[in-house]
């Protein structure tokens, strides 16, 4: 107990030399600490290749390269929004898997966009000088916008890459991402997702697991699988207790650098209507596809998704609810100011001060901007579409400075992907959800609340959901092509009941703005939160790097990170739990919950006892700092080898969002060796011999 | 369309003789209509014989005797209590059925109590008396309260009968409902829960269905079956579509005669904090059943529970979010008010708007009062015990009259027969519950809210609920009793931990009142809601007499009512629905949904094809006016024989807590041929004998 405060506090702090704290910078790399730990060298070469190597999933996952024929694992539970959009009812690809016995039988995606990292240049100076001293926060945001665009463009057109300007250290550094784009991309293979997902709800966040949770696709260009210079050689043996592990990936958020009051505001409102919301969503996709084989396909990947989204928030909260966790980041914000002096102690209690305040206006807007903004009041496909369209007809006209960041220049095409994917929307299903959001926004802010009002237009969520859905046609693609090249003039007459739903959303969301002129809601959040929060979160920044120097990695933020850490098992209440399962585990805990769902094996899978090396390692844990986004990711040794790919983190790696412990928190892997036995069951001899051709 | 606004109009307003609306007071009964609508003489011995032979469940629901050897047929689900607490990991009778061959094998249920309607008294002038004009709410509650205890206590005294006094029409009258009451209550036959609640939550308020909710029990006394003089004969071939049908039942709330205010404190308040409570609570124990098989069979019926309340919660809420709904409620008023004069309509309006202002005060309240009154923050058994042994040692000691409610005489044997129950406490249960509950507080009311951090005691829930759980005695009924009989002291004494929480918490609870003397929320909630709404609601209900006379049945109340009705089908979109389903259905269904959980059949039915009437009416539909609580009510014909058992009513009907309709609502029952065509599949001979031997 004593041990494991320490090393909260250690992680709120500081990240100790002794732990394995960290998702590190690809351009700031922790080479001492890996030296003096682990006494290992990471070259530039070593992270070149380890880079180029690894991949973005797009839609929020990661994965990495394989063969040299641009083969690339990742998970399932990655893999199933484009396995979905690729069944239909008479081929349910989540359901039943699938392997392409040669090329011409991959299938492609209809709008999956893989992202690899070419180089990253650190642009902060250039952002920060945009902004003059004495901006007012409206002038500043502005400022900023314009010229992060102006960069995001400027190396567009210089160097086609796509090109991301991202916030690091929650505004202490502006870093330019330049990104290799691959939107041809072709599934190669899919296990049964009752294997990849064995265990479910119930097992997901838990160890000991046994998921075979990957998924092959391969990327191609004008037709032909891309020739990729680096990639990972696969490890047939790969891990064992005690091994240096790396996991390359892409972690979406953590929140490890926020202040106090931050983290509060975090426990007292954003998590609480967070869990409200999922458990709402979660309920009625549940329900939807209890009703039919067909809904549940549909449903498969929405529910998967809150399920995981609950469960993980539900953690976090637990670890906010804890006095100790919120006490250790009180302790830790005090000792840095006790290293300050004079106005830098004035100046980085002022930051934290203004951190405090803001949240305090952040709650009068924040139910709002999540539901009329974000869009939660209406949790539809075809509502996000819709908006897209009539802010694409407001946006594109704009210069590219002045526009809202996701229709900058530099980002249409991803942006387009989306909008004009032929994948299936499932009317009945949006029906549902639309009827499930709009209720939760009569729960929440009032069915009286006067946006609310105008949303309804005098009517129930039940009877407008019934409206919108009947009467729309913007799921044709075709619709919205009309829709898009059409611009204002097509918006302004188009009488679908989703396009005239947004435009009076739009006309409501804008209020008089301290300048008296009208402001969105949108510009509202970016000028008295978004913009105020990233001027003192650079500020704290600026002192913790003074005092701490660049020790302390920036929180995820869905781009390339470097983890590392030790394959290790972990006790339990006193009781060891080992490094890693086995295929002999998983028929046995299938036998002790009566084969039934979740535990159900796929037919391929009830005899496979005799077929398969029970005793070959299934799912292996490490001590590396990962977070939700590292779904994927692969898990390197000290060669720069593939040993396995990461899926997931035990519950007590929930409380990651805020602070690190390896007492026991691990991640989880699918390891090497572990793939290469489960194979041979699906009769791919293609597939082994290329993932074994190391030449 | 006009047709339903019209119905609705009508039913808020008045009934009109042509609807079908009300559940009546068994001495108010419906003889004009029924005469004018069906030529019906509802005599005074059919009454007394329905009366007589209709059944309490005091757990929640609804039975009726069908034979004179003192066996109750109830619905499975109101059974399933019952049933999981006679199951254990090597007989799980919810699952797997149960039958008794002979009457010595009956199983004994642990805390069952059947409650028999004998007589009714109108008390209202004798409680209305004791509250002295100019009386304050503090002193007008206590008086109520005090005179309704000794009505209680004498009627119980002089006849040993359960003496309940009943408030009705929220306030407008009070009559005294004396029962007999049964204790030995024995488990006879229960099918599968598979085929008992066919189609699980999707299939739960709608229909067609599929459903043999049905479930035997016997009552005994001294040892011996009880001799009953009123019991319904079975109808072997039982009704047909247009038929007249009776229910009698114990419906358990309605809402259609409270105000327009109060309703949209419902809307507005109370309903969405029962949906996100119960939707945390269903997510939780679905978690907890999925992690094993005896986990599953510990949680089903608080899982079924939850499921069930959240589906007919979101059809009411989803209800008070249609505009004409309300709108018809404040026209009803108005027109109310056109017929009443001067002081008259200026004393109906000040009730009115008294009502409305109850509403804001108890908004500041509410939510405290569910967590810590209602005890919401701890969804335990353990915590339930704790409570009642703390206030049984504070409360027992004072005279009759001063108590709360539920410690009064009249009311301590039903009260200890659940305290001390022998029925099983899980303890991993406990404690998902109890850090679900405790975590749904933080989230409602925040973590640092002054009473949350008192029961928090500074740990998180996690912390607290392993402690309370792993050190406390309470689930041994011997600990219990010691409590119990050592009074005040053994409390004081006690280190268990859930009486600990108990303590602190109920001095917590204590603020300064109005009359600067330390108050409880308890009687905060009694003197500033409960009294002064029952003062407004009484005056509502003076002038609702006034111009309508009795032609309103008050609202439910878990008390007997008698409904009436119609056998038959309806239309949605434009499509006939038949008023009945066939044995044929329920095994298409099962193959249409890939005989998949919930539509699994139990092994039995898997064949059964062969072995039963596939044309015999399985469930069928009424316009009956029914709400839950009326689950296991008998149907009746005009002859008083028993037809059916009421069981669910449609999602059409989830609106009838507010409006009555018949347009496409309706109640659903298991058709008499249709039991005993299903009970073929249970071989079991005696117990058909005994159903049909009508001598």
């Amino acid at each position: 107990m004593r041990f494991a405060l320490c090393a909260i506090l250690a992680g709120v702090f500081c990240m100790s030399a002794f732990s394995d704290e960290g998702m590190w910078l690809l351009n700031e790399p922790p080479k001492e600490r890996l030296k003096q730990k682990y006494n290992f060298d990471l070259t530039d070469d070593w992270l070149e290749h380890a880079r180029l190597a690894s991949v973005r999933f797009n839609n929020g996952g990661s994965g990495s390269f394989v063969s040299k024929n641009g083969l690339i694992i990742t998970n399932h539970h990655i893999g199933s929004d484009a396995l979905q959009k690729l069944s239909n009812p008479s081929r349910n690809l989540l359901r039943d898997g699938f392997l392409a016995n040669k090329m011409a039988d991959e299938l492609k995606c209809p709008d999956l966009e893989l992202n690899v990292l070419q180089e990253i240049v650190d642009v902060t100076a250039e952002v920060n000088k945009a902004v003059k001293p004495g901006a007012t926060p409206a002038e500043a945001n502005a400022a900023r916008r314009s010229a992060i665009a102006a960069i995001e463009k400027d190396s567009l057109e210089k160097t086609k890459l796509r090109s991301d300007v991202v916030t690091l250290y929650q505004g202490g550094a502006y870093h330019l991402y330049k990104y290799k784009k691959y939107v041809d991309v072709r599934l190669v293979f899919a296990p049964e997702s009752a294997i990849a997902g064995f265990g479910g709800d119930v097992d997901n966040f838990e160890f000991p697991r046994f998921n075979l949770d990957i998924c092959f696709f391969r990327v191609y260009e004008n037709g032909n699988p891309v020739l990729v210079k680096h990639w990972l050689k696969f490890s047939p043996e790969g891990v064992k207790e005690g091994d240096l592990v790396f996991v390359t990936g892409h972690p979406g958020t953590t929140n490890r650098l926020e202040t106090l009051a931050k983290l509060r505001h975090r426990r007292d409102e954003t998590l609480p209507y967070s869990l409200a919301r999922l458990r709402t969503l979660e309920a009625a996709f549940h329900q939807y596809g209890e009703t039919g084989p067909d809904e549940r396909m549909q449903v498969t990947t929405d529910l998967h998704r809150v399920a995981n989204a609950r469960k993980a928030f539900s953690g976090q909260y637990q670890g906010l609810l804890t006095p100790s966790i919120l006490q250790a980041k009180a302790d830790a914000e005090k000792e840095l100011g006790s290293k300050l002096r004079d106005k830098d102690l004035e100046a980085y209690q002022n930051a934290l001060e203004k951190v405090a305040s803001i949240q305090k206006e952040w709650k009068q807007i924040e139910r709002e901007y999540y539901f009329f903004e974000r869009g939660d009041a209406f949790t539809s496909e075809l509502f996000t579409i819709a908006r897209h369209l009539v802010r694409l007809s407001v946006e594109v006209p704009k210069p590219n400075g002045e526009r809202l960041r996701e229709y900058r220049d530099s980002a249409l095409d991803s942006l387009k992907l989306g909008l004009f994917s032929p994948a299936p929307i499932y009317l009945p299903l949006e029906r549902t959800k639309l009827v499930t959001s709009l209720s939760f926004l009569c729960e929440q802010l009032g069915s009286e609340h006067p946006i609310t009002r105008v949303i309804l237009d005098g009517k129930s969520p039940t009877q407008l959901a019934e409206e919108l859905v009947s009467k729309t046609k913007i799921y044709e693609v075709e619709e919205r092509k009309k829709l898009f090249e059409g611009g204002a003039k097509a918006i302004a007459e188009s009488k679908d009941p989703f396009v005239l739903l947004v435009l009076r959303l739009e006309k409501a969301l804008l209020r008089k703005g301290k300048t008296d002129k009208e402001q969105s809601l949108r510009l509202l959040f970016e000028e008295t939160i978004e913009e105020p929060e990233r001027q003192a979160f650079g500020e704290l920044s600026r002192f913790r790097f003074q005092v701490l120097g660049k020790t302390i990695a920036p929180d995820a933020t869905f781009t390339l990170r470097l983890a590392y850490g030790t394959v290790s098992g972990y006790q339990v209440d006193g009781k060891d739990v080992s490094w890693r399962t086995t295929y002999a585990g998983v028929f046995e805990r299938a036998t002790k919950m009566g084969h039934r769902e979740p535990f159900e094996l796929p037919e391929r899978w009830k005899k496979a006892d005799k077929k398969i090396d029970l005793e070959a390692p299934f799912n292996f844990a490490s001590t590396s700092d990962t977070i939700g986004g590292n779904s994927g990711s692969p898990v390197l040794n000290r060669a720069g080898e593939f040993v396995g790919i990461n899926f997931d983190r035990n519950r007590h790696g929930l409380v990651r969002n805020f602070v690190y412990t390896d007492v026991q928190a691990r991640h989880i892997s699918v390891h090497s060796k572990g793939i290469l036995a489960a194979l041979k069951l699906y009769n791919c001899p293609e597939l082994e011999k290329e993932l074994l051709d190391n030449k």
